[in-house]
């Protein structure tokens, strides 16, 4: 039994969270099957065997892995095949790319959704969810993304390192997907999942790549039900 | 016959370029010989061959190279023994890491250096680089590096993900130096040897990270010699 526990909106049918995505889209790339458990964000429960507060939570069979990065590294140690890191050093260099996605790709999207992402929710999840998100950001959600407009120029600058790996090939992890190209279409998923907000240019090569990423796996990312 | 044209000062020892220390740093961790050939911002005849404006650039008995990211993937092309990458995706990976790098930690180092490395060229060199690098900047070399003060904070906190690198691996290619060190440790050669400034505070997992980068190869960063 494989169960991947992730973040669900009102629409329990709605799996919105970018780490849960790269969790998945990990599962996926080693063609791994698992039952997707969905959870609010206040529902804890099933997650204290993992010691976590956050998901994804992987179940394995009995081992309990969190932490997206942590599960793709699990994954890669269990099941050797299609490997989401090619090397240690590939694996190593993760750690740095991870941070930086998350400090600049992730948070630099989060302010410019974040009143969307609320709107998505039960009551007492958004209640939570604008408590804890108005703490963070220092204002209303609502202000946040009102600052959307003057965000949006710093933030598709801020990918240059992105555009800079699809000059040189066709997938940020070289001549097809690997976990580089999970983790950051993941964060795009969520967008996509939570919003109807465009992020990217059309005529951005990270635009034409999320496309391709939407079409893996059948489809996968595209066939998903969107909160919007 | 290998020779790599790397760039020097006034005196012609120095040699502070952080894209030549990539490339001399794989050179090093190859093992493989070559002779360093110094020439100046304005002495270019040798490079004609290689079709490049800036060095490093690598003769590797008639093959010549340009660029330090594309002579590390040349070297592992042609010596396969002591990988700079030990996979496709760790190499594509490489190019994101390369252009954040360039990005991050040499444009943020730069503004806070530039007067210091001006100090250190011939007259006519001199001219050229205040000439160049100040239309770059917008503002005179001595203006700039009169800021370092105020930047020095939110280019500390800009290096955030090498540091979660460093949390999980003594090195930020995993147990050992690869790429991804050289890349980053010739950066701070740079500092090093065209200045006095300490970027670094002591109990950065960094600083320490860069004393294990100096003592490599019998402590050959560290017995270079410095134009301060």
């Amino acid at each position: 039994m494989r169960q991947l526990f992730e973040l669900c909106g009102e629409n329990r049918d709605v799996r919105f969270s970018p780490y849960c995505w790269r969790a998945r889209l990990a599962l996926k790339h080693k063609g791994l099957e698992f039952d997707s458990v969905p959870i609010t964000f206040l529902e804890k429960q099933p997650l204290e065997n993992a010691s976590s507060k956050t998901v994804p939570v992987l179940n394995d069979d009995g081992t309990w892995v969190k932490e997206s990065f942590d599960i793709a590294c699990y994954l890669d140690d269990t099941y050797a095949d299609k490997p989401l890191f090619g090397s240690a050093d590939a694996r190593a260099q993760g750690v740095v790319l991870n941070d930086w996605l998350n400090r600049t790709l992730l948070l630099g999207l989060f302010p410019m959704i974040v009143a969307d992402i609320h709107r998505h929710l039960d009551a007492k999840n958004a209640a939570y969810f604008r408590d804890t998100r108005e703490k963070f950001l220092g204002c209303t959600l609502e202000d946040a993304q009102g600052t959307r407009a003057e965000r949006l120029a710093p933030f598709r600058k801020s990918l240059s390192p992105l555009r800079a790996g699809l000059r040189a090939n066709d997938y940020l992890s070289g001549d097809a997907p690997a976990w580089l190209d999970y983790a950051a279409f993941g964060t795009f998923m969520w967008v996509h999942l939570a919003s109807d907000f465009e992020p990217l240019e059309a005529d951005d090569p990270l635009y034409d790549w999320r496309e391709r990423m939407f079409d893996l796996f059948d489809g996968y990312g595209r066939g998903m039900p969107r909160a919007v």
